[in-house]
């Protein structure tokens, strides 16, 4: 897949040049990242993606929304609601974690309405079928994986998470070390009972060669899932964590070897002083490889607001070097989330990213701020509104309150201090 | 002041020891920390305070909630919930920044009403009388400003923020150097014009004396004001701000030679990469006094989020050694804030005191994350929810979405990881 990406075919050139516009960019620059493995392009070679984009060194750090039902939420009619509102407030890709019935049915409709990079987690589909034909868990078939894994592939789905680092000897660590919360990851959990029922290895690790295979024919980017992210700042960054990670870089370099796009998924509950060694560790372990952050989370106690503190470890984190934030609702740790939850944490996650843009460098990102600030100088309003993260928000609040001084605000009245400072500095600001 | 805390009178140990038991402190330890002047206890000794506390080294990170009328938003009934939502969500401190009418009355029944540290800035109530005499900014009388502070301290009011380190050298280097938005604090930019006009130093600076003479008589805490903190990204940790910050320096000094407790309030607008640096620059140019920053926003395009953008450069500014966080709310940049807006904002602060007091290691703090992630073992929602930063609204989500399986929640369902745990690791967890 890097090969392709990087031949001279048209297509591979109309994407490169594509995002090498939107990141201002040059082709030439993403072509070496790509090639060093520090980019990816997630883009299922069967799919027409109208809004793809670039993960990894020196461009704007993304962000992905998760979405899908659940038994207790199958209505899917609200995941297509969900999908638009990430897609409007600005998600650069969405996963589809569904659940509930009709997995198949709901992903179809999903992916021909998406217009960014779709992922989903394809172990989930694997396990809900097992349980269709009346079995539990611990009697999932292999080969049902590696079907379900190549289905979903030759339908389109753009980027897998696979947790192939849930390794027996993962676990066992686990387990002599202890944790207060074992296993939170979904995938990690059914490996793990998998794994344990049968005495057997992760077959997502001993046949890692096979996904591959399968991603290398559709061109799917692995996203290499953290099975044993801790799901407690008490658990973060141990042993086990820490082992997962070194199979992770291990897996890294076969699905390059195999020309096959990878990035590497990570925490997850971290304290915030840990967060900038999470991603070094990462970037050095799995030989640069783009990092996928789930917030991370720098507080257990923040559940109907766990928007902001993934927002906080978030935007540490793509300062730090994270490449791709996944993020956390309002609802999470409490029920699924609905679509205002959903604007809610996309909102969030994209103020943590702009954030580390800005403390990174990245290009063009701090121009925004200028650009706002050189309006709020002039106290143009319109202006102003227009580039807030979320300008509908910001005009609803603006025209909730009419200050007696048509371009101040009903904060200071006519104590506004950018009026006051017309009186004695340039009205222009005096930095360019 | 610091002296009268550190005597063995009953009132002076009384304070002392319950802000040890709140912290789980030995008064010693508190003592030593004060007589260096790294802690102080915000409390007019006019005052019957029933929640004091401590703002400073080894101490939980405070959070103060500003709120207070203006022209705008005259009714202070509003205030009045304002301040009582501010409490009720954990605020440690609340400051009334009105400049509406009636500012006396007003601070008169918060001040009543307030249990917890209660701050003001006497130039807003100096310029509102100047106004209502007619006259211009420009035309303040500089014994009126005095004045003003000592009837304030005489009222009762436990801290005053101090905008004397806007000096004329300090605006000739912001003017020299340029600026995207000169001055942002109204504070500083009343004081501005009115030095510019008037071709004079800074009353409150030239006779920052006599502001200590008032607050050594009420033991009122002076918080030196930063009326340079830069108000966009592009402006941050400029020659300005930091020539500011060294006259607060020196101020430091001078309020302790007159046993007079004293904090530095730090900016604003910082990106985050920045937020370190101006912790670590405070610490050392001001002799360790303790540390109080407006959030700092690590970004100017989130207004209608800036309490999000507040939490995440707060949380950095904690971790990195802060002791005082000032809120912001989503209406910052946009209107006055209402009830909700301060309700917002108070959480979002707290997360970031929690976060950062978990990172520098706080008494106490991981504990109650490690409590909740117990009772998430067990999925114990009771306690779960009672341990959140908001109950009320964790509740709320937990009870808008019933599980068909009556112990996990709406989002995994019948995949709920920790449900799976049970059947291959300890119900209880493996770490204490």
């Amino acid at each position: 897949m890097i090969q392709e990406l990087l031949s001279k075919d048209g297509t591979s050139q109309l994407i490169l040049s594509k995002i090498a516009e939107l990141e201002g960019a040059s082709i030439a620059e993403l072509a070496k990242t790509i090639s060093e493995g520090k980019t990816v392009i997630p883009y299922n070679s069967t799919r027409r993606l109208s809004k793809p984009c670039g993960i990894g060194e020196g461009l704007r750090t993304k962000i992905n929304a998760n979405i899908g039902t659940s038994s207790d939420e199958p209505d899917f009619t609200k995941e297509i609601a969900k999908l638009d509102v990430a897609i409007e407030y600005g998600a650069d890709a969405v996963m589809d974690l569904s659940t509930g019935p009709n997995i198949k049915k709901i992903r179809e409709e999903l992916l021909a309405r998406c217009r960014v990079p779709f992922g989903t987690v394809p172990i989930y589909e694997a396990c809900a079928e097992t349980f269709k034909r009346g079995r539990s868990v611990t009697e999932m078939e292999e080969d049902l994986i590696l079907d379900v894994i190549e289905a979903q592939a030759s339908e389109g789905v753009d980027f897998f998470t696979i947790h192939a680092g849930v390794t027996l000897k993962a676990v066992e660590i686990m387990q002599r070390e202890g944790r207060l919360l074992d296993i939170v990851s979904r995938g990690g959990a059914i490996l793990a009972r998998w794994m344990l029922a049968n005495r057997k290895e992760n077959p997502l690790y001993s046949r890692f060669n096979e996904v591959l295979d399968i991603a290398k024919k559709f061109n799917v980017t692995i996203s290499l899932g953290d099975g044993m992210r801790p799901g407690s700042i008490a658990d973060a960054t141990d042993g086990a964590q820490i082992q997962e990670l070194i199979t992770l870089g291990e897996l890294v370099l076969e699905a390059r070897k195999k020309d096959v796009q990878v990035i590497v998924e990570g925490p997850g509950h971290v304290p915030l002083n840990e967060v900038k060694l999470n991603v070094q560790l990462e970037k050095s372990i799995c030989h640069g490889a783009p990092f996928y952050v789930l917030g991370p989370l720098v507080t257990d106690i923040a559940a109907g607001y766990d928007h902001i503190s993934g927002a906080i470890g978030g935007a540490i984190a793509a300062a730090a070097g994270a490449d791709f934030l996944c993020y956390l609702t309002p609802s999470e740790h409490l029920r699924l989330p609905d679509v205002n939850d959903v604007k809610e944490g996309v909102i969030a996650s994209r103020i943590a990213a702009h954030a580390g843009d800005i403390a990174k460098g990245i290009r063009g990102a701090v121009e925004r701020d200028k650009e706002l600030s050189r309006a709020r100088r002039r106290r143009d309003w319109a202006k102003q509104i227009k580039l807030c993260i979320d300008p509908k928000k910001a005009k609803e609040y603006r025209e909730s309150a009419s200050p007696n001084i048509k371009d101040v605000c009903t904060m200071c009245s006519e104590y506004c201090s950018i009026m006051m400072n017309d009186e004695c500095f340039s009205k222009k600001g005096g930095k360019v």
